[in-house]
């Protein structure tokens, strides 16, 4: 595991169990997350820094917020599904 | 209605839709448009984004990402509902 840079898949768990493993990550020495998500779980990523950055000690800066959208092959047709990529920092 | 500064709210109407409201507002002459949502409609957002990106005929441009959380009084407790707010151009 690269400690300087470390990403985060949200799924199916509760939004606090994402933002624990954000602060274990923060307080064993990583300076930068990257916070992934694809489908109705954006809305839960974004809960996930929000949640964050309220009850995080330190400061939590977002530094990049991408979208995109993969493509899956879904059997016989193919379906676009929406992702999403939050890059946090602590200082 | 500012012509050249627009806003679309994302709720619970299907993606369709919003990505026809952004269509009409862009061909209407419209530059820039800023789509908010909040909650759960958050993905909502983003897939109104990326269809918008694949049907529209003309190049779209994600202009700008934001996060945020608002603080709601829901009735004796206070609760935090995440939003996003993309803004999106055509050139």
């Amino acid at each position: 595991m690269d400690s300087q840079l470390d990403t985060i898949r949200v799924g199916k768990k509760e939004v606090w169990a994402y933002v624990t493993a954000c602060i274990t990550s923060f307080n064993s020495g990583c300076k930068e997350l990257t916070i992934r998500a694809r489908g109705s779980a954006i809305s839960k990523a974004v809960d996930v820094v929000n949640s964050l950055e309220r009850s995080f000690l330190r400061k939590v800066e977002v530094k990049e917020i991408k979208i995109s959208s993969d493509e899956l092959d879904d059997g016989n047709k193919k379906v676009w599904k929406s992702a999403i990529e939050i890059k946090i920092a602590v200082s």
